[in-house]
């Protein structure tokens, strides 16, 4: 089949989407939605200093890639976290390294058995055993804010993709938790003033719409899988992609009304936050959720928080 | 199987929902329901005089059956059109007679045809010819807010059930349509004063919970099948079905949010309203939809609107 836009380029019947455009101008194409996506939402200037976070998967590979291909003017820094699962954190910095390098872009790697003395395998003895995905979500979050800051970056920019987006706010929807369906708004203002801004400048994009990005730009990424992996709301994504099936445009949809909504309710679901005894962060109790799993790790006392 | 609450009663296999209580208990439960939503939303004291509007079917007529079940020192009064639909029509009224003969409950029927001279069936010939069931909508809206006046009901009750209410709120949420969404409240004031409250005491309760109390009651309800019937938000009632296989809470899950939407979009959506320059009622147009569908098919310039 011949591509739609330039008529003279071949598409690709592997392609890992449903798409009538061939590589080039499928490239050319994810560019332009991205760039859509970051001028809509407002989510930097040329000028900002801009940290992303990269973890060596494809989607925050695609990120890094096609930000520095449609901003080539601006200062981009990658941050990454070596979270000390043997072999494959060594795998994905490798990835990361791979990458930073190709593309020319600063690198920060924060290791957490260096810097805290701890392993995200470390929780595998603690009652979190069964939530690693979600104790290393906690982790990994703090510690971007605590990266971005030291990086003097003023934006942080991550590659949550549209199907992370819209099974996160789908289960907040279900079970009523504005609060946290707000906290997923594309651009999430600092939390203090020397905080950096938090952007999703893929939040329109699918998974797979990465990955062909990612294959079609010969972009490394990790091929391994994490050993603790998990799908996060396997059942809201499984119902989202089983109505996409009835309606192709139900996720954009979706995706819309939630942004509706987030607006909406803003106002109204301020969270009230006091400074984290420990770390000095900002927290909505008295120790963060950081605090509180790193020390139930270094305490031993692994089954009380 | 023997019933979970009294233990002696049988439950019934040919029950048209999943249940573990005999028809007894099930009938004393859905009444112990459907007054917890009346009082959960303040839907009308029982020194109010309440219009009910039946048109034949299992929901509306479970609904004015249990109404006057649950409250007896109430003054109910049933609200019937006619459409004049052939054979169809006369049917329906034959069982609403039945019903409030039963019941004890003063009907008043307003018959289309000898009232204003025309039938649904003469949109046929109109460009609605295949919008039967929404100019059908329109025009009893309208017609039992008239009869309401004139029955002089401070409150108006319709039996929308549990996927009437949520399939055409999922509609209008995906198309972010958010003031139509907020109309689906259970209680939608007075839009002059001399208008009645609108509520609707069903929506927690699901279609084939209406019927089992119609069968367990035996309360008589037509047969028949609408000649023009077509069941509306077809798609999205397929989407809610196949949700609720994977989590049986789901429909109430839904509805709650949907109800918390409404509550804090309402400020934000109060429809501007005049005075229809035909009939006086409160519209959004110079003309309401509802006068503009009657001269259409009285000024037989068919095909203009």
């Amino acid at each position: 089949m011949k591509c739609k836009k330039c008529n003279s380029g071949k598409v690709e019947d592997s392609a890992p989407i449903k798409t009538n455009l061939c590589p080039r101008c499928f490239v050319e194409h994810y560019i332009a939605r991205v760039k859509k996506t970051v001028e809509e939402f407002k989510m930097f200037s040329e000028k900002n200093r801009v940290g992303v976070a990269v973890s060596g998967g494809k989607d925050s590979a695609a990120l890094l890639h096609v930000l520095k291909k449609a901003y080539p003017n601006t200062k981009f820094i990658a941050l990454h976290i070596n979270l000390g699962i043997p072999e494959y954190s060594e795998h994905c910095q490798e990835k990361v390294e791979a990458l930073t390098d190709l593309l020319g872009i600063e690198l920060f790697v924060y290791d957490l058995e260096k810097e805290l003395g701890i392993k995200i395998t470390d929780f595998e003895k603690t009652l979190f055993k069964k939530k690693i995905c979600s104790v290393c979500g906690t982790i990994k979050r703090r510690l971007l804010e605590e990266m971005a800051v030291k990086a003097k970056v003023e934006v942080l920019a991550t590659g949550h993709n549209l199907e992370d987006v819209l099974s996160v706010m789908f289960n907040n929807f279900l079970h009523g938790r504005w609060d946290q369906l707000v906290r997923l708004k594309p651009v999430l203002p600092p939390l203090t003033e020397e905080m950096a801004l938090k952007i999703k400048p893929l939040l329109r994009i699918s998974e797979n719409e990465n990955l062909y990005y990612c294959l079609c730009e010969k972009i490394p990424f990790r091929e391994k899988s994490c050993p603790f992996s998990i799908v996060l709301e396997q059942k809201s994504r499984e119902i989202i992609e089983t109505i996409a099936k009835y309606n192709p445009n139900f996720k954009y949809y979706l995706l819309n009304r939630f942004l509706e909504i987030a607006r909406i309710l803003e106002s109204k679901h301020k969270p009230i936050l006091t400074k984290c005894e420990n770390c000095g962060f900002p927290s909505t109790n008295k120790i963060c959720a950081f605090c509180k799993r790193i020390s139930l790790v270094k305490s031993r006392n692994w089954d009380e928080i």
